[in-house]
């Protein structure tokens, strides 16, 4: 397997990049790669590009930068909005969301949420390497916390909110799909759900559809996986075709 | 929150029944209920039911089984086949795919499979506590794990397979889902996928359809979630009522 890097400087062919530390260390003491060992590298502004080594140290790397194998690609406009849980259970919400193609993972404070800080940096580096795994060109945008109500009072409201409801009326998340149209967001309450008022004043906001997924109590985690993946696969980008079976270069 | 139990035993109003040594000691020790201390004991074959701490000591609790709150109901008849991951993620699986409404998760041996050994005493433990806390009222069966050619050779053809295809033709799961009709099972291959010959001969079977879940490479455990979720809201079980809007009581 070829090391598959994002860079957020630029990419072009011919020109050499530098590393940051973090990735340095992981080609030089985790895989012991060297000068001329092949990598790829990819931006959402660039596309992914066939890269090797150029030289290597106690951490510093410089790659210079080959052929385009993917241009740049629109994404399928699906934020997560979520109130934070546990360590663990974030650092898997984060891997799954950005698996999942979400755009921008957004923390929100609501009021049974129990977490009371959320680690920003370790959130982007989990969404960087989940990214450098699924073969996406984009890293998901990482929003700092707000409280739910300032979220929604500076709602942009072409874009309609998903709210999964634990309780009340709610349409079953794949018929309301067929009612809404990109752009599109999913949020997500803590473990133990919204608070009753929380959740009805939710209900009366124009941009809400407020869905359901399914008989059982699911856990946040995995409502908000769930409820991603069925967007994706019902009005997402599901009907692409999958960037494994791309053949290894465009032809520019 | 009134703890939820499983109980395997027979289970109706009037009925004293004894709680496993686990359960005896996580209502003793670690909520510290006493004598007389509201519960709700529920299996598949009778339902859920109110029920109160009747004795209780070290290892040992019988309870006395109160009035039915819900009634037994069909489950939609969705497995899941997988090869094992890591112990991390297996626990993650299990409680996700119980979470999903599953009625089987069947462990299989695939040419790429890495991980060499389950534990289905934790794996069990995991999916009853996952149904305990998802108000579903059956449990999962969890089966021995066996070599995927075994499984195949074994099928009941009126099942159809699903089978989670990261190369190759596939539908889009959303539409296969059109053209396929309950018994279900999804198969997730391991990390790294399957064998190109052996995803060659699955799709030759009369009972298998190939499906596709998106344009990113998903790892094998988002695969799965991803697959029984989109599965459940489209042609599964969501768009029955929530069991957590149910009234406090049936009424027998």
């Amino acid at each position: 397997m070829i090391p598959r890097l994002h860079v957020p400087a630029d990419l072009g062919r011919g020109l050499v990049v530098g590393l940051s530390p973090g990735q340095a260390h992981y080609l030089r003491n985790v895989l012991r790669l060297d000068a001329g060992a092949a990598l790829r590298l990819f931006n959402a502004r660039d596309g992914e590009f066939e890269a090797r080594i150029d030289g290597i140290g106690k951490g510093w790397a410089s790659v210079a930068v080959g052929e385009r194998r993917r241009a740049p690609e629109p994404a399928f406009d699906l934020w997560l909005i979520f109130a934070p849980v546990k360590r663990a259970r974030l650092d898997y919400l984060v891997e799954k969301a950005t698996e999942l193609g979400v755009v921008a993972l957004q923390p929100v404070w609501t009021r049974r949420t129990i977490v009371e800080r959320v680690n920003l940096d370790r959130l982007a580096a989990n969404a960087v390497e989940a990214a450098e795994q699924s073969e996406r060109l984009s890293v998901p945008r990482i929003g700092e916390p707000l409280p739910l109500e300032r979220l929604l009072r500076e709602w942009q409201p072409e874009r309609r909110l998903l709210v999964c409801a634990e309780n009340g009326p709610a349409a079953p998340l794949a018929a309301a799909l067929s009612t809404v149209s990109p752009p599109l967001a999913v949020l997500v309450g803590p473990e133990g759900g919204f608070d009753e008022t929380e959740l009805d004043a939710l209900r009366e906001l124009p941009f809400v559809t407020a869905v359901g997924l399914g008989p059982r109590v699911l856990r946040a985690d995995t409502a908000a996986l769930a409820a991603l993946a069925v967007v994706q696969a019902v009005a997402g980008d599901w009907v692409r075709p999958r960037h494994s079976q791309r053949p290894p270069r465009d032809s520019e």
